[in-house]
């Protein structure tokens, strides 16, 4: 029996600015059909707020707490780790982490940071590494669908580079990290044997649910989704659907 | 018996534009000694004709075929395999390549470019193998030591976030390559058997002659050398000494 749902956002409820086709009714649907409801987004360049505004515009009525972002996650491990953040991040979502308090010790925190991944930042970090700084990766995506269509460098490459250089393994707080998942599976009381996931990304997504004991995870072929994804990596997806609208129904007709 | 020596020259003979005290004594001391000389550079920042005249401007007298580059064992390769380079190097270096024919299909040629390391050009290459482009690494060194002495990031890790992102793997052409040893030692009609490397990187250099079957690997501690590097990289050294003047005290005491 299906009692929840979780869903990626970037390539499955919108794709840039725009919103994905049957997107928004689709999880009216879900909700209508009395599932719970989660978001987890590894989306690393805009803060929770800009998320949530970027949701509302598309009308959809989503509160803070339904929705879980690697940065949010990251917060709460440097506060009960008792390190201070070295920010590798897209300057949008550097306010996710501005009123932390102060600390001697740090975390080189690495997101997708694009143009801002320049061989001198990545030179410092590797430094602080070196240092003693501990490696915190908010996701290890390896590319994601870009504004011209084209695949793009995600955040796990970066950190795969600074692991390779530091010999450090990064702490990985967003998806595929099975704990991120589970977090936001236990706000909504939901165990992960009632628990289907939706993305794109056939390895962080679908791989990454399946692994931390979702029951199922369902490949969409929007965003980032190419062609034989769903042979790609390991676990493969229980199905592999056209949209989140197609997912729904999935869901809806084998929720019992 | 030992009857060839490969040296390398970053960190070894050089640092920067200045030649590491002993260094060129030690050269000559080999070379009355009858042994036969190699030097394997990974260095992918400069030309084969820039690297000859900082040796000459040093006192060395060196000729071209002395010298063996990853950029060389590349032009070889590209020629070999009918391919044209898609540059991801060093300003310096590129004149290494640039008289090569016209081919319709590409390498990514990746080699120590530092600040030319852009998110941009990254992802360019990225996508340049995800169009089917092959992935060839110059080296894989993890670090080098920089100008203001500290260690920065050389072409590894960049060579691991590419093939991260693509799930290719390298075709790695200077050192730990097998083939690159083996391609230096041939052309001086010596078996690994007989030979031995100086080197100041504990796994280029130092564990990868050994792999390629060398008789003997010597760590220096000048150049990037690190406290503990001797134990971080297996095989390990076969002794660790103060430099190369010290490696040739080594070599010349045990040489039958």
């Amino acid at each position: 029996m299906t009692r929840g749902v979780l869903l990626d956002l970037a390539g499955v409820i919108y794709d840039g600015e725009t919103a994905i086709p049957g997107g928004v009714d689709a999880v009216a649907r879900l909700r209508k059909a009395g599932l719970a409801l989660r978001f987890v987004s590894n989306t690393t360049r805009s803060s929770k707020q800009e998320v949530l505004e970027r949701l509302e515009g598309m009308g959809l009525t989503v509160t803070k707490a339904d929705v879980f972002t690697p940065a949010q996650a990251a917060r709460e491990w440097l506060l009960r780790n008792g390190l201070a953040p070295y920010l590798l991040v897209h300057p949008g979502l550097a306010p996710d982490f501005y009123d932390l308090p102060h600390r001697d010790k740090r975390a080189v925190v690495i997101g997708d940071a694009g143009e801002a991944f320049t061989y001198a930042v990545l030179n410092e970090a590797f430094r602080e590494l070196c240092a003693g700084a501990e490696l915190l990766a908010l996701a290890t995506n390896r590319t994601f669908r870009d504004a011209d269509g084209g695949l793009s460098l995600d955040a796990g490459p970066f950190v795969a580079a600074l692991e390779f250089a530091s010999l450090k393994r990064a702490t990985v707080l967003g998806k595929p990290s099975p704990a991120f998942f589970l977090a936001a599976l236990a706000s909504m009381g939901c165990p992960p044997g009632q628990a289907i996931m939706v993305g794109d990304d056939a390895e962080s997504d679908i791989a990454g649910a399946l692994r931390a004991g979702l029951s199922g995870a369902l490949l969409v072929r929007t965003g980032k989704y190419r062609q034989g994804d769903e042979k790609r990596f390991d676990p493969r997806p229980t199905a592999t659907v056209a949209d989140l609208a197609a997912a729904t129904d999935w869901i809806i007709a084998r929720r019992d």
